[in-house]
């Protein structure tokens, strides 16, 4: 197949999608793997971006009366034991500290101190229910201590096997709320509520759309009563879980002691919840937007939203500076959402070509070039992320401010509408079983990852048929929506055949 | 000996210095201990006093021109060992991990899974020279990629033995910078302009002086060629070390590898640098500035800057609380320094004058009391947190958000002239050893804590003098000042009588 156009990124999504990936994180900067097994280091660009969406959601939790705390980074075992099924879902997969101290041993060498074994193994936290629990414990006594609504920004560690960069790595950085409420019926909404708020963001800022659902009993978070989940179509049609609510039931309350006094005078246990999001977003907003010339980023958490490329010469090289500082600084003071236009003004001594493609590469959305004519004519050439590289207009110095805050926003509503546009054409109703197989098998033995994309499909409730289903295609239920999906109108289970329980969306997975 | 008045918190700082201090910490609800050994929680109002401080510093970092990045957790032993003096500095007291799976035992118990030990164990990080050392030397190779200019926020651990809440615990919150450089004198010159933004924030900021200094060679950085620090007195008088930065000359390239290609051609190892402030600048806070009725805490940093109390009744209730919320907005709309004045509104149903105090003992700057006659004549009650307790004055509606403004500026900069008053009462020039000794010494057995303070003194520059000085009076040098202090002009070493080769600042501490 003769390429139509060279592109930037070798392969492309169409030759090899999961190489195509790492590609783009390389070509963009945003991270690279570390010398320490299934940990990354998150570049400047990368980690910019993490900042952008951790003050955006920080705002949210807070507006919804949530505050943040900080719990140690160990969980004695002891502690992970108490909540059966928990202890089951991570017990598997966490790295244990055993000594707290090293020695030089006979021959000089470092070893680990024999006599500084812990009485205790700890845990690196895989996540904190049960260490915010035995706080909790403490901190509430009565009604009056409740809701108690806590979210904590910090690292985790669970032991994977297969990493892959943002989206399954040892260590990630996360959010995790925590919260307790005096009924089931407040619990359940707040666990609701902050599904809303991942929705909310994901749309609203990452530019990625969510489908709301409940995941089925064999997806649930070890140890919850129901899990809640936002997912997402990636464009090689996959499914990415970009976030999580958690209606823990009484479990972890009686795991932990978690008590109260209730208006009635009665000794009650708390109802509680949990819910994070984490680094995974990352790749979800590189999987759902970029190109074959590289990442593509969403305005409204970028790292930067412009860039300005000055055309050096000896003999004008003073008058273009002059003229790219100025500009710089008239953006710095206009506002885009939130906060202000972040502008970067690359000055480097190499070849106008390389350094536009650098850019392009890592998705900054509009990139300005300024050479001794347009600081004569008093304009700026415009180029836009969203439109070919090599499509840009003369914009009179006098419109630019306006024009980048204008531009921002329809490059921010663009890349929504295109994402839920694709979405739309690979996902529709399936009620038959040979459809739905042909749905999910690659129509190109060369390329198995391609296949149909979310099948929404009836479902009897059995366990059998949704292990079925994982075994035969390496397909799973992401959700039960609660979103309005398509669903054909089906009344029979399309793997059994028995009758329909739930309409279910079904989708390969990272 | 009997007391003037009530205080909010027993004991009093002349009573039993160190137990006021952790009683400050639960009154004000910063934070409590946690049942993981030494690690502490850090609870909402410390935690967000914390995220102001990140807020600050971290624009402070930006505004000179580093960025952003995060570096695993774990540290291969095989990383800490590349540097000699390094390692002998953390391998005695840091957490290792040593598998990475539990399972159940025949008994069926959770156990370490012998099966799951790690070919190399894993240090949690003490801090990430070695890490990020590794990481330097694959980002450098050209002159032109220097100066790299980066700082992470993260947390770290030191298996300490003794801890103190905020002073020393074996979690800590902080952020390290980490630049390399072309040349010595860029090194030096950054280690320098970082140890000022520190000394900046301080003052500025947490309205805490200090004073900058070097540090001995018995008291650097394990690896450091030159340590700085800023050094601040706490009201026992003893000394905190709020911060440092580290000249690494090339000891850490050489040991991690990096190198470039210089200006000239020819291959050179990267200066480099370190520096890092923690959590523990919480404690100095806490230490400067709180009272015998609690927290008292500046303004640019707090919180939240106003409580409203209202005063509900039942025939005025609804017009209080309109009456309060319009003020809040009010207040919201208004800025101080950074941020939008943070207002809180406290309507619990609980007696007036335990909610006051409540807030008396966090700390918050001011407070307004609101009630039915206030609505009435048009005016609030104010009361500031750097006043008596009972000294309130009315302020009409029209005039508050001006006043606010004005007096959490007042405050602000009232506490950092009190703090600097006071290390002025205790800190003097002091040539005579006798003298040296009488003012190390309590005056009163029963209060061990209560000595002089600061000693400015005449040192020969001999490590024998210091031990001696310590082992004798448990007092170091904080630092060799490089801020001007009053040395008195002594010639000889306070300590043996010879020749004097600096002045030293001399003290017990934190």
């Amino acid at each position: 197949m003769a390429k139509e156009e060279t592109t930037a990124i070798t392969p492309t999504r169409a030759e090899d999608y999961a190489e195509w990936y790492q590609q783009i994180i390389r070509a963009a900067d945003l991270a690279e793997s570390s010398p320490v097994r299934g940990c990354m280091v998150i570049k400047p660009w990368g980690y910019t971006l993490w900042e952008n969406i951790q003050r955006e959601m920080d705002a949210m939790f807070k507006a919804t009366g949530h505050r943040n705390a900080y719990f140690p980074l160990f969980i004695p075992k002891s502690f992970l034991e108490k909540e059966a099924e928990h202890v089951q879902g991570f017990a598997k997969e966490c790295a244990v500290v055993t000594h707290y101290r090293l020695i030089q041993d006979e021959k000089g060498e470092l070893v680990v101190d024999p006599e500084a074994r812990l009485e205790e193994p700890l845990i690196v936290r895989p996540t904190s229910e049960t260490i915010i629990g035995e706080m909790f414990a403490k901190w509430v006594q009565s009604y009056r201590d409740l809701p108690l609504l806590i979210n904590q920004w910090c690292n985790v560690v669970r032991w994977e096997l297969r990493t892959r960069m943002f989206l399954r790595t040892a260590e990630f950085l996360w959010q995790e709320g925590h919260t307790a409420h005096e009924t089931a019926e407040e619990a359940m909404e707040e666990t609701r509520k902050m599904l809303d708020v991942y929705r909310d963001f994901s749309e609203d800022y990452l530019a990625v759309p969510v489908i709301r659902g409940r995941k089925t009993e064999s997806e649930r978070f070890p140890g919850a009563d129901e899990t809640f989940t936002i997912e997402a179509m990636m464009q090689d049609r996959k499914a990415l879980q970009a976030g999580t609510s958690h209606f823990l039931g009484q479990n972890f309350a009686k795991a932990s002691g978690i008590k109260f006094q209730s208006q009635a005078g009665t000794e009650e246990y708390a109802w509680t919840t949990s819910w994070g999001t984490s680094t995974r977003m990352i790749g979800g907003v590189i999987m759902t937007h970029s190109d074959d010339n590289g990442f593509v980023v969403p305005p409204r958490v970028a790292p930067a939203h412009v860039v300005v490329l000055p055309i050096l010469r000896d003999d004008s090289r003073q008058k273009v500076l002059d003229y790219v500082a100025e500009i710089a600084a008239e953006l710095r003071r206009t506002f885009y959402g939130n906060r202000p236009v972040e502008v970067e003004v690359d000055s480097r001594d190499i070849r106008g070509g390389q350094k536009k493609w650098d850019w392009v590469k890592k998705g900054i959305p509009i990139r300005l070039e300024i050479g001794p004519r347009d600081v004569d004519s008093g304009v700026v050439s415009f180029a836009r992320r969203d439109q070919a590289v090599n499509q840009t207009q003369a914009v009179p110095r006098a419109e630019l401010a306006a024009t980048v805050a204008r531009v921002l926003e329809e490059i921010q509503a663009g890349l929504l509408a295109k994402a839920k546009e694709f979405r739309a054409q690979h996902m529709r109703p399936i009620g038959d079983w040979n459809e739905f197989t042909g749905f999910f098998t690659a129509k190109n033995a060369d390329k198995p990852e391609i296949h149909g994309g979310f099948a929404v499909s009836p479902w009897c409730g059995s366990a059998d048929c949704e292990t079925k289903v994982k075994e035969q295609l390496k397909v799973t239920i992401r959700c039960i929506p609660l979103d309005e999906v398509p669903d054909g109108g089906f009344d029979r289970c399309v793997v059994c055949g028995g009758e329909k329980k739930e309409t279910a969306i079904f989708a390969k997975n990272y």
